[in-house]
């Protein structure tokens, strides 16, 4: 029989995490802050629990999808009695010590507790496409291993509750710093006459270029190389890009768009430069964020 | 007969861009400032001018590839005289009013003038996968049309000398956008003991993955909704993208990785909240770019 699961927080992933688990046969409960959101997955046969501590008691394994931890403290705060024996896998976003200190939390309770994040947007839940990262102890990852698998292949990173957090985190950092350039770069075409329209599928070319392109400069991994803390700049130089990184701060600013995405990314290219690294190759400006670098 | 070309500017992009017109048929004249620079490119066939008079002198159409249009007029200010009836295309990075100038300049001495960007790392030049934007008089490029091509897909986009520069500078934009949060994840990672080898290919997956995620949650071409200011927060809300951003400064700040690229994008979410945008999609952040969003 399928394990039952209580889901806490109908955002849109929420939703699409109990649309998923009902397709699959589970018995789903959930709970939502505000009520009316959980219309949509009680008509698609999800159970409403009354209050956090009923939806708690509901399932050995709940999950939490909330905007971030202070979420779960406010839900749970007042239902830390159900705690005990049950398994939260919470999947919202914080950083890695505010996860520790909730896993501790939810311990001191008799919970088990696993982090995760879900790398995928919420239509693609319990699609091919879908993967998910957790951290956590091994056996309690190992014993809901089979119904989590149901949300999304499963990635697990180890003992270490932050792991996976961090690691969500740098994806979504690269995710949505790259959305914000994409952004940046559609108001500077706009400048110069060019719809948003006209300009995204052209600026998407680049996003799906990237990977192409740093294989045929910088090899499949220049992973190796970073680590080895070489940067080769026979290719293409640090100078030649920051000087780049010049012009669209220059473009910016002459069109009056906002500097400040650019402006972040020149920095480490000024870093590089006037530290003596400008004929190295692009990827030295990982010694301008580094804790050692400054 | 294949047209005759010069090169002047012997960096990574000028030398593949020589050893491409070689290997077309093409006879080919290069200058460089540093003289040693031509040893590779002269050993392949192309001849070596003596000033960069004699390389004008040389071929009616001259490709320039520099670091920027101030390398242009340090080489050709002293060959003002050879300009009057060569088709100059200049290749090189700067900012759409300077390459306007720098075109204005050209024509002043009788030169005819092209703008243009090379969307592609130097390895990549001459393959199927280049392509190159080109603007200015719509004769100029015509006449020349069939040699460039050689270089990479010509993209013409207009008589605006300074729309390739813009086009060319918005790719870039995302590009080193991308690739430096690609190196501020990376160090974010190594704080978690994740060596950059092991890092670089997962967060790989969020790159390639751009695509497709767009196209699940804003479409095929977000860009229409855009135009329309229409921003619907129904899949994922700028709101909890700005949670997101709030925690990679947050863990960045922890483990002493700099915060100055991620907190640039964590401010344009915090314009969106405080403009009482949070419930609308993400993209709305592109009005916190905008000149008339501020
Ligand atoms: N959406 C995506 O595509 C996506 C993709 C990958 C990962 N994620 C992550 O998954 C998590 C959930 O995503 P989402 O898009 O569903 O997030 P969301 O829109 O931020 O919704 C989150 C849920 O959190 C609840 N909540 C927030 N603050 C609360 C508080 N103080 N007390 C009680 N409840 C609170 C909301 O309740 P109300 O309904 O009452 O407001 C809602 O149920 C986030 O951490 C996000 O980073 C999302
Ligand atoms: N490399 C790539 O993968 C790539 C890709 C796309 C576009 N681009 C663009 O193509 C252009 C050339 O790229 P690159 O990588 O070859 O650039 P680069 O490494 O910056 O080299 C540029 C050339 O500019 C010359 N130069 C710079 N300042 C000068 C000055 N003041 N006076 C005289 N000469 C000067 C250099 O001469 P010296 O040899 O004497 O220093 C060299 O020949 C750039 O605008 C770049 O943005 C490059």
């Amino acid at each position: 029989m399928s394990t039952p699961v209580t889901v806490i927080g109908l955002g849109p992933m929420g939703q699409a995490m109990v649309h998923t688990l009902l397709r699959e046969g589970h018995q789903v409960t959930v709970w939502n802050r505000t009520a009316g959101r959980a219309a949509d997955v009680a008509a698609a046969g999800a159970t409403v629990a009354a209050t956090p501590a009923a939806a708690v008691a509901a399932s050995k394994l709940v999950i939490l999808s909330l905007t971030d931890y202070q979420a779960m403290y406010d839900i749970l705060g007042s239902a830390t009695e159900a705690l005990a024996g049950r398994t939260l896998v919470n999947l919202s976003s914080d950083s890695p010590d505010v996860t520790r200190e909730g896993a501790a939390w939810a311990e001191q309770h008799g919970a088990r507790f696993l982090t995760g994040g879900v790398m995928t947007p919420a239509p693609m839940v319990g699609t091919e496409a879908a993967y998910v990262y957790y951290s956590g102890p091994a056996e309690v990852f190992e014993a809901d291993r089979e119904t989590l698998a149901k949300l999304g292949a499963p990635r697990y990173l180890g003992e270490d509750l932050g792991l996976a957090q961090l690691m969500y985190l740098a994806h979504l950092d690269v995710f949505l710093t790259s959305l914000a350039s994409l952004m940046h770069a559609t108001a500077l075409l706009e400048s110069g006459g060019v719809t948003a329209s006209a300009a995204f599928p052209e600026l998407m070319l680049t996003v799906t270029g990237i990977g192409e392109m740093l294989a045929v400069g910088e090899g499949e991994n220049p992973g190796a190389q970073i680590d080895a803390g070489e940067h080769p700049g026979d290719l293409s130089t640090a100078a030649m890009m920051g000087a780049t990184a010049d012009h669209i701060v220059a473009a910016s600013k002459a069109v009056g768009v906002d500097t400040g995405l650019p402006a972040a990314v020149q920095a480490y290219y000024a870093w590089v430069r006037d530290n003596g690294y400008g004929n190295d190759n692009w990827t030295r400006i990982i010694d301008a964020m580094r804790p050692q670098g400054r």
